[in-house]
């Protein structure tokens, strides 16, 4: 694999759970020693649809997630969305670039409108929101964006503005990018059904105590079929082998217990057990990194501070010629 | 009349005509003396709908057109939109507190749609605009805003996104604005009717030549029914005496000729000689200093230059009201 700017980030709407962990941190983390990579905390586009005093307070709970989970300022630079205010002049150039009806066409935008019942209400800065994407990645040249499947509608969208923007300027002063699809499926709550999310009230938080994961093990569900201990179980849809395929390195031993488990005689008490076992030593570091980093907020927003300066001197080349190619540049 | 301040400005498609003299720029020479005024050369609006290079262009021509009529850098904060990043932070944020739908029934801009012939391509930055505008009259807190009839709509709009931000914030951070409607009627074209503008190629350009002006006079109807001398005349409809009434100060001078005109005995060519004398007056000395200043644009740029960076003073303490009161910030 060739080596690729990345743009990735979330949105500042909540501290970040085991669903993040498997579908997106696990990556950076990966990436961060091949990649050049920029982490957004984007407190702007969260501003869409959530009320600022959230926003605000978890900039600072998202950047202890990166730093607990080990993403390194050294090697990733992570910046505040809003104090880049070159994103939003970006935005504001690119609104010219793609027409209303095309983002009312937008898949991931007409699925978030029905989820969020919008209905005829939509704020403009929630359905200008793919504009601001495109205004991110390509203000720092991103060769690739890790998005779900989901998302793939927005990195189009995001290359329409970019073919645009070049045949306008007469040159290619922008660049394509292309998205990366994590292979991991998503990590569904305790039931195994729906997706962990903080909207859906089923998340384990990166930052969860002893507690609370033995607390979340235990609500999981198996398979409310398999009463007895000497049942056959049923592995497809029981949540906990779901979180065992994910969590559980020793694949050999993941596939002897789902042996055992649907000939019978394999108590859910004793997979969850090992369940347990493995989620206490994962979370545990991650929890005790973030609650000493937590002591000194104010090193954290340095080490964001810094990033955002690196992160505006990008931005800043890119609008600058951006504004160029517009011919927006009187007093240079 | 309490001072004010004013925001007004133009969109920097082309140079500025008669008509824009009898419609606001008359009305920004009596204002600049009575009132805090900012001159707004438009460039980052006009990309809405007009491309790069007639923009650019413009900024230039209307800057020698504000200069030429005697608006004084001293007394008004001339500069370019553009140049104020500002301005864009703070439309990606007002873009928040309005929904599509209520930019869609905003009456000017579906008159504009309407004329503009978009139809289902309307750009996003288009529909936006009044939020865009939203951000302009706010950054500078401005208390009067001078706007032709069909504008109304968009200060109504402004003033919605002002009070949704203030109740937002909880607390008066913008000002509501007020339209200022102007007395004198819309300046026509030579045919009396179509108003003047460049869209219409119907417009006398305030550095048009003498002979220009000579034309432009020879072409004007009068009235088609007026065949002798000695037939009455219609007053009403007749472009020359829309335009006596405009430029001729001697109202009973006006008076007169329209009162012998109507009799019958007074011929087209003698009011359209009338007309054309008062025209060669009031644009010969625009024309002079236009010439004179065009010689040095570097001088005019410099001018630019040095209202942009009052501005941006300006729309930066706004904008840091804004971002303060949406607690986006984070360093300070």
């Amino acid at each position: 694999m060739t080596s690729h700017i990345i743009l990735t980030g979330d949105r500042t709407t909540g501290p970040l759970h085991l669903g993040h962990f498997v579908g997106s941190l696990q990556n950076r983390l990966a990436f961060q020693d091949k990649h050049t990579q920029f982490l957004m905390l984007a407190d702007a586009q969260a501003l869409t649809d959530t009320d600022h005093d959230v926003v605000h307070r978890n900039v600072l709970e998202v950047a202890l997630d990166y730093l607990a989970v080990g993403l390194d300022p050294a090697k990733n630079t992570i910046f505040i969305q809003s104090q880049v205010p070159e994103l939003s002049e970006l935005t504001y150039y690119f609104m010219n670039l793609v027409t209303v009806a095309r983002l009312e066409r937008n898949p991931t935008v007409k699925e978030e409108i029905r989820q969020k019942n919008f209905q005829r209400d939509i704020p403009a800065g929630f359905l200008a929101y793919p504009v601001s994407q495109a205004a991110d990645i390509t203000a720092f040249k991103a060769t690739a964006v890790p998005v779900g499947a989901d998302q793939a509608p927005m990195i189009e969208q995001t290359n329409e503005i970019v073919r645009r923007f070049n045949a306008l300027a007469g040159k290619d002063v922008l660049l394509e990018t292309r998205a990366i699809i994590p292979q991991t499926g998503r990590l569904p709550g305790p039931d195994g059904k729906a997706k962990m999310s903080k909207s859906q009230g089923n998340a384990l938080h990166l930052s969860a105590s002893p507690d609370e994961i033995t607390q979340f093990v235990k609500s999981m569900y198996t398979d409310s079929k398999h009463l007895k201990i000497n049942d056959p179980g049923q592995v497809a849809g029981n949540a906990v082998f779901t979180f065992l395929d994910a969590f559980e390195p020793d694949i050999s031993f993941v596939d002897d217990l789902k042996a055992k488990y649907r000939k019978g005689g394999l108590a859910d008490s004793v997979i969850k057990q090992h369940l347990e076992v493995r989620l206490q030593e994962l979370i545990a570091p991650i929890r005790n990194r973030r609650l000493e980093l937590a002591k000194d907020p104010a090193h954290v927003m340095q080490i964001l501070k810094a990033g955002t300066a690196r992160a505006r001197t990008v931005a800043a080349a890119t609008l600058g010629e951006v504004k160029s190619a517009l011919e927006l540049d009187y007093f240079s």
